[in-house]
């Protein structure tokens, strides 16, 4: 028997924003690898028998290689076991789904693509700011700011996107609002743009911070993750900063043990010694 | 007592990608008031004591106004109803949520948004192409074809977002390809540039198309909605366009009639007749 890799979209954090697909694949998987950004409330609905670990990059103080979450999930997979692979969000939008699907496509391991919603469209949701309006918005550009961080080399130049009109909304702002207020400008960006910094999106512990691109170096360092709104929309968001309702969802998991955990482990403490398709060299 | 209103994204297509919340927030309205451009399999899970009301655009031959539809969730809310404005997709992008969003706070009617899963994200984990990859596209751009067409003075210059690297996401992009070609041209996109045409995503009847800027005007006419996914990424998407998965989900709605329906009738027929706030001039 053949296993098979969900890469599954977790959506922004409030579980009952799972789609009902992922929430049905959790409840039968064999094992659960996933990333840091997942709220601890939906790790909570996966069953008790299924094996979960956190493959996030910031996991304990090591890191976990690309090439080694991709190992596992095709070791796991070609023992037979359904594996879902659980990103915050949405599974194709800065996640590196793109490696992952084709590590799994050149080791002919069947896998399927389950959409989650995206961050933007929670704290969007959350925070009341409707991301493009006939009136004042007809494009929405998603970026991160984290990346250019990380691979100085690459800096996105912001301007190609400034001046259109369009919504911005950065993924992974990071802490350092300086920095990111003088790329905004240097972009192009008036320092009365208003913009929000929404952190924790849709949790009980969601907060916002509204504010301008002029005084956005003043904000409070809010807990992640965050997600930074840009444009005329924010004007538009609620003044009160409501608050979603957050309903505690009726999704316990089941008491039944659906699955083999005892052979999982077992498989799991052979895994490093089977021979398993190398990392391609990028 | 006072109702509500839940403004609700209904995701891509597929009943399973739509997100715990709005499924039951389907289960127990008094009232959905959904777009065209929902899926019938999902107003099938609606119970049948359910007021649903088709409000959108091009419903029957008539024109609905948004004025039309802003009164309707308000004099329905304003009655004590729980009232679902069901969107394709997410509410908070090319939905005119924003003015319905106005409309409610000005009428004091509380509301909530319940994000979905957007026709993006549900056709690229169909087509299996990653939106972002780090050697290939760093930002998501995006945008509509329609509106431009609609409100011909302000077309929107496509440039702003070509040449960043971008991968683009057109909405909506209409029948006319040519006329698609021709923008993305003068924009600068080369010809060779992939991409695919996506149609009825996540649903059994998806197809996709997969060609290049300079054979766009080839691509055969497939059934609305169909999404358009301009970018190197393309090339990354499964040579097979494996159509994913289809389930189809155990969720047919309660047998019992939860709800008021002659209650609901009768109030429906007085409507016309209620002073109502009236839809404030643009």
């Amino acid at each position: 028997m053949k296993g098979k890799v969900y890469l599954v979209g977790a959506g922004p954090g409030d579980p009952e924003l799972l789609t009902v697909k992922a929430l049905r694949l959790l409840r039968s998987a064999d094992a659960v690898l996933h990333d840091d950004l997942v709220a601890p409330e939906i790790l909570k609905l996966i069953p008790p028998a299924v094996h979960v670990q956190n493959v996030g990059k910031r996991c304990g103080k090591k890191k976990i290689l690309q090439a080694e979450i991709n190992c596992l999930m095709v070791a796991l997979a070609a023992s037979g076991l359904r594996v879902v692979r659980l990103k915050g969000g949405d599974p194709l939008i800065f996640g590196r789904a793109g490696e992952e699907i084709e590590f799994l496509r050149r080791n002919g391991i069947p896998f399927e693509i389950v959409p989650g919603v995206t961050s933007a469209m929670g704290a969007a949701a959350a925070a009341q700011i409707p991301l493009t309006h006939r009136y004042a918005s007809d494009a929405l550009v998603l970026i991160t700011a984290h990346r250019a961080q990380e691979e100085r080399a690459g800096n996105t130049d912001w301007s190609k996107f400034v001046g259109s009109g369009a919504t911005l909304v950065i993924y992974m702002p990071g802490q350092n609002y300086s920095e990111i207020a003088k790329r905004l400008t240097a972009a192009g960006l008036g320092g009365e743009t208003p913009c929000a910094v929404i952190s924790r999106a849709t949790t009980r512990h969601q907060r916002t911070h509204r504010t301008t691109v002029l005084d956005l170096h003043r904000s409070p360092q809010l807990a992640s993750p965050t997600l930074l709104v840009v444009g005329e929309v924010v004007r538009l968001a609620n003044p009160a900063a409501v608050v979603a309702e957050f309903v505690a969802p009726d999704l316990a998991p089941p008491n039944d043990a659906l699955l083999p955990t005892a052979l999982l482990k077992t498989f799991l403490s052979r895994a490093p010694r089977l021979g398993l398709a190398e990392e391609p060299r990028a």
